[in-house]
């Protein structure tokens, strides 16, 4: 049976010396923060996934959801006192507005909570994810009395919602959908259609289900600038906003998935439902994108999370597996073999997962940050810079760390041998269930998409032109660092390697659009790499900093720069391949006709 | 629901125009064996994969094996028939010795069999297949009697064969193993101990089921010299070589896994089980290893089969489905969207799977032929040269292709987003199923140590040599043929990346024997890369012969160049990230101690 320890001190090392959160001064919610608050949260929290959520994962995984003749949908064994609990312990509003019960803490505090949550049971962990991100929704875009009638209930988690996109017909490409919203008399709509894949669409946790629903309003027009988003909740509020008649929508099936068999994944129908539109008509796309952006990094997240718990199982598993013996002369002479961890190859695997955890960590949590300083800083270019870093960071974060902890969680399996692929010791599970990060919230080449068709030129290319300052400046005020030194000289590759994959997208994209896909996914990956050694070379800077003022504990100090040494060492080098795949141009890759296949 | 067109056209362009397999002179079994026969075995054996074998695959997948009371094992619905038509046909026999009942076809021959089978249906495909690595060690090892008495019914296919090898404390360190085995006054031996992980250990197909059992005579030197093997079937043959009395052994228990839940994985438990000892005491591994050696390919080629049904299901679902415009303007404008398979990300992963299964085809059929002319053909350089061959590129197969393997099947999941989680696409299975190749039969660390520590070094390195000579040769030969020469310049750089490699492990493996711990998984993907660059220019070239001679489908030979040169372009350069990594040494990755972990 797996286990799970939250990463609290690897966390509190991001939050206090690398993004130096505590006492922030001009971040409302942050000012203060003391570092002994923080740390009380994330314990307390650690607490929560370890001894709560954890012990239930794979019983939600065996269990799955049932739905039952009525279309009513229970979920495992343990999942709704595990979710009173949460509630109770107001996890689901920790960075939600004050304005609406929520304890207004920044994000980044949110973030580091949801990544030990999912880690430990991210099936459970995707009901209150969920909800936050129709929670954003509905205050960027809907109207007062939808804010006041709907996010309370959501923050305090009685009431949690869905995101409704997908259709048979139409994932990726919404500008097909079908789902009709008719104007009735009072302002209110009824809303048709069937949708796919539905997280958290029924279940047995909540007083009440906030479904939003992307829908075309009769008559609007086609493609996606006729999508309006209509917010369509399962029991209709009755005048003192309590959960009352039952609307006309219900869960048809729920999917057999290839994991996340907690969470009750179902196909929605919607059959003349009261809905009310949040925001404008045929504006539902760009409410609908508030909410995936929420929700894709929480995606991102999803990936690093599993990757931690998958590590951490192995780890424990190379320590106690007795299986050969070192290439160096035995370790252990008193047992019959040495433990696995003594093995160079399984080395390699732990310190690979190890790396992207602690850097992904780290991109993540600052990401975070960023987003907090561009909803919340006083001063408005620290705002923007913000906003900047965050749109661009979004798709990477997705698609890298969700690549990344699927390979880990496979990783981690590797270690375990043919126990890996057994069902009882819990690895298989992780595998499966990380798969879907990939999937859902935009397919990875979505994102990637996403990156090189939108993010990189916005605004001029502003965001990536400050990134790549940023980063440069760093190596500039720290190249007589010795200690630093093997890293910058790997990252300045990288950088390298970043520039020239982006001045030959600029040149060979207008030529041929289909360069610039082609390059996508390189792009998505390089830029990633480089993006992971940055927050690597300063996370080692302030490692080597506390050291040398003795703060903190001196064995995670070295234990970081170690690490960030193997970044540097064996994972930065993939850059080299990703630029020259770049460089090849679509050429080779749509040469063969669609009927030659 | 998936389906499954075997590859014939181009496992015969593989035969006929890379090996010239047809009329080989000096080839036993080969001499009189012309195209058309070739055709019509491989036409059948296609036909078989895609209408008995493949429609099984998901309901194998479903319903598993079952565990009766009694220890008894039944196979899903239509496994007992699929086996009796597999066993009628004579397909277990395809490439075995004439002088016990099989046909005496060349092993590419039925290698390229067993790829459509393991393709179509893995869980089932592994019956025979652990019936091949049985009857090869026997063959090998056995005696005369031992030949006489089980080698006919294991080739018709009326008895099943296994490997037991692994305990619950050893998998890979079998110097470990405490299974004992009891001498009696008949000369017979007590078998005394539990198996796990035992493929295709108990169940319904056959007769019997002849158990190969790795175990320890009483009083036997500890560690690997120690180890005997056993032939110890479930039923004792009768003095007319009939299943009589029911044998002290039996299926304790049904594993629960992953995938590949049509064959049924058996712990076995052996109560002093009657054993007849293979070969001599004490180099029991010895014999296993013909056994593993024989199944490290076959895993090998599991590899590849899933990575192909995967990759066509990936195909048809790229050209049904309809979503999103082409970046280089609309090409089906008659529908409300284009294809999938206009975007370059979708290109990117359809190419990437088929350039590794033509590959990987056209590298495991030139392997299974060196192996023909190992054990067959009359010059005994030519059959050194086989050996060699076979030797150095077994564990490359068989870590490789698994790793790829694996990747495609992931690669394809991602093509059908959302659908390729859900269980009824059939998608899902593939991944599940072709993870477990990377961990049988010697998890692919261990073939990246049987490379490194073994295979480069063996007979003063000479089959590397001889590879470097052949690829070398091939880009002299082919120098100024300017439709190979991005092939080749590719080509070279990956030569000139592992002979790198290899000088650094030269040198640096004597001072630390962790730095070739440390360099394996790299050095083995490295090489694997070479080898497929080598066979992909080869097949390019005869492709190009092909084209001109007007041999074959001209479209067939365009679309060969056009895959060979994406390989080139966007496969070969991450040979310059695995030198990276393996000259970066073991310094980064050991730097951690265990407990800092």
């Amino acid at each position: 049976m797996p286990t799970y320890a939250a990463p609290v001190a690897d966390t509190l090392f991001v939050l206090n010396e690398v993004i130096g959160l505590p006492g922030q001064a001009g971040l409302p919610g942050a000012s203060d923060l003391t570092a002994d608050v923080v740390e009380a949260i994330l314990t307390e929290a650690g607490r929560i996934a370890s001894d709560v959520l954890q012990p239930l994962n794979q019983i939600g995984d065996r269990e799955g959801c049932t739905r039952h003749a009525d279309g009513s949908v229970t979920t495992p064994a343990g999942f709704r006192e595990a979710y009173a609990l949460f509630r109770e312990g107001g996890w689901g509003g920790l960075s939600a507005s004050e304005a609406f019960g929520g304890q207004g803490l920044p994000h980044v505090i949110g973030t580091a909570v949801n990544e030990f949550f999912s880690a430990a049971n991210m099936a459970f962990a995707m009901y209150p994810g969920l909800t936050r991100g129709a929670v954003a929704a509905i205050e960027s875009h809907g109207s007062d009395e939808q804010k006041a009638l709907y996010l309370p209930k959501m923050i305090e988690g009685s009431w949690t919602g869905t995101m409704n996109l997908t259709e048979p017909h139409c994932g990726t490409d919404l500008g097909l959908l079908r789902t009709m919203a008719v104007p009735a008399e009072d302002g209110s709509f009824r809303v048709t259609g069937q949708k796919i894949f539905i997280s958290a669409g029924e279940h047995d946790l909540a007083e009440n289900i906030v479904h939003l629903v992307l829908a075309r309003i009769e008559g609007a027009p086609a493609g996606v600038k006729g999508i309006s988003l209509f917010v369509v909740p399962k029991f209709l509020p009755d005048a003192d906003g309590n959960p009352g008649a039952r609307n006309a929508l219900s869960c048809g099936a729920i999917e057999e998935k290839m994991g996340i068999h907690g969470n009750a994944t179902c196909v929605m129908n919607y059959d003349g439902a009261v809905g009310w539109l949040v925001g404008e008509a045929n504006s539902g796309l760009k409410a609908m994108f508030t909410m995936m952006n929420e929700a894709r990094l929480g995606v991102g997240l999803q990936g690093l999370a599993v990757s931690e718990i998958a590590y951490q199982n192995a780890v424990t598993y190379a320590r106690d597996r007795l299986q050969g013996r070192s290439l160096t002369g035995r370790k252990a002479p008193d047992k019959p073999a040495d433990p696995l961890i003594v093995h160079p190859d399984i080395r390699r695997m732990l310190m690979t997962m190890r790396a992207f955890n602690e850097g992904g960590r780290a991109l993540i949590l600052w990401t975070a940050f960023q987003g907090d300083l561009a909803h919340r800083a006083a001063d408005m270019g620290v705002r923007q810079d913000g906003d900047d870093w965050m749109g661009l960071m979004t798709p990477i974060i997705k698609g890298v760390l969700t690549d990344k902890g699927f390979e880990n969680a496979v990783m981690a399996q590797q270690v375990y041998g043919g126990h890996g692929y057994i069902r009882e010791w819990g690895m298989e599970q992780f595998v499966r269930d990380a798969r879907i990060a990939q999937i859902y919230e935009g397919a990875n080449g979505i994102q990637a998409l996403d990156l090189v068709g939108r993010k990189l030129t916005l605004n001029n290319g502003r965001a990536v032109q400050d990134f790549l300052r940023l980063a440069a400046g760093f190596c500039e005020e720290h190249a007589n660092d010795e200690r630093l030194a093997p890293l910058l000289k790997s990252l300045k590759r990288g950088m390298g390697d970043l520039r020239q994959a982006l001045g030959w997208l600029m040149e060979n994209a207008k030529v041929d659009p289909d360069n610039a896909g082609a390059a996508s996914n390189d792009m998505m990956h390089l830029f990633g790499l480089v993006a992971l050694g940055y927050v690597w070379a300063v996370s080692a800077q302030a490692a080597g900093n506390a050291l040398e003022e003795g703060r903190g504990d001196a064995d995670f100090m070295r234990a970081k720069l170690a690490t960030a040494r193997f970044f540097a060492d064996r994972i930065m080098p993939e850059t080299g391949a990703h630029l020259a795949r770049i460089a090849s141009g679509a050429g080779s890759l749509m040469a063969l006709d669609a009927e030659a296949f």
